[in-house]
């Protein structure tokens, strides 16, 4: 791209580039870009920093994922692009599977993905292609299915950059979403048991972090954790932050 | 895309949808899908609705542009892929020309927009190629050149899907900048002489139907909706309408 780096967004045209070059590369979809875009205006809005509301969910999206028994990472074009690498270390660190699950699927696009994760280290990706057998009832969409050994059996989801539509058909499966998703009124924030308001590239690196911590704690202390969530009062708390920095700009 | 029409955002996924064949036929920059995202987002947080402020700052618009003596308007990739037909609309109304000005400039795309806005009956497109002869100074990117019987030369510069950078360069010129910004914070929003924070898609159809009405109006009519017009009055009553779209999401 032919940009001056005395440019004011420099930084955050560059992203913008290597998102436009994964779509080249086939691991994005067109409306990945659209997506990322989306999620570029509400960290504009937080701020583009972690909130304190997001890190309390952090805590709590931790203690789930420890305490699950088949926990799983779900991950789509712009999740293995923008934190691929943080991606399979958090599954890794809580013991999760990782599944492939895709709004625009096509075979080669789940196949790249795989490659990409595996290149940074997963031993395994669920998902591809016919391992995909299983079809999760309420999602009128190709994200319905899902591999009966992953998602399809398990009790916590991780979906980072999510649609509304199975965020709700899972937790209507009884299965605990962690979302991610910069957006806190959305319908996938909103129906997720525990939603972190941030951007991935800084929430993944984080889940890590208290991952580790956090794997020491007895079982009592995740428990807690996860008691004292609640998500409808943090979703508000990341909204009233939102209106914060909205009211800085109204000039009297 | 195999889609069902009973997702809940199916009409919201067909325009994203026509936007990405807009990048497969080379009409609109991969980037161009980022800023549709962002303008999605914050579409969404005005509740996708034109605001009184917008409909107030649309008649200060088209007072500027009835009173210029060479008014221009602005086209990139998404302009001319959301509303290109409007935009022809709108220039033949008010005595526009119309000038190509790419971020992401390529002679391919500048043709290929220019072919599409001649579909639609527009006479004359400037700034294609080396018709961009003049520099802007104070604009480190591609968009520095411009057209000098176009936007080298006008008195109003209709700007829709800016950059900031641009903005505010065409004002240190002594131009009257018209933006039209669903970010009612960005810099362009800032900058400009008169920001209409809407969708593009219902702001130039709504610039269209006041420039048929007020045509007819005296020239003093004209300017008292011009000195009337506060910018910065009406941007911030734009922000505290999505602060309490905002509130009525917070539930205590």
């Amino acid at each position: 791209m032919n940009l001056s780096p005395h440019h004011p967004r420099f930084l955050s045209l560059k992203t913008r580039d290597d998102l436009v070059k994964a779509v080249a590369s086939g691991l994005v979809a067109p409306q990945g870009l659209i997506a990322q875009g989306r999620g570029e205006a509400f960290d504009y809005l937080i701020g583009e920093r972690t909130m304190p509301t997001a890190s309390i969910a952090t805590l709590a999206a931790v203690a789930l994922l420890l305490e699950a028994k088949s926990p799983v990472i779900s991950v789509n074009g712009n999740a293995a692009a923008l934190a691929g690498k943080e991606i399979v270390n958090l599954a890794s660190t809580v013991s999760a599977s990782i599944e492939v699950n895709l709004f625009h699927r096509t075979l080669d696009r789940e196949k790249l993905i795989a490659r990409h994760l595996k290149n940074f280290g997963a031993k395994e990706i669920l998902g591809v292609g016919s391992a995909a057998s299983k079809t999760i009832g309420g999602i009128s969409s190709p994200r319905a299915k899902v591999d009966p050994n992953g998602i399809g059996k398990a009790d916590v989801v991780l979906i980072p950059l999510e649609d509304g539509d199975r965020a709700q058909a899972l937790e209507n499966q009884g299965k605990r979403v962690i979302a991610i998703d910069l957006n806190p009124m959305s319908r996938t924030s909103q129906v997720a048991s525990v939603t972190i308001v941030d951007n991935l590239v800084r929430a993944i690196p984080a889940l890590i972090e208290s991952s580790r911590k956090m794997k020491k704690l007895p079982q009592s202390q995740l428990e807690k954790y996860i008691s004292s969530f609640n998500n409808e009062r943090n979703l508000a708390n990341a909204i009233e932050q939102i209106v914060q920095y909205l009211q800085g700009w109204i000039k009297n």
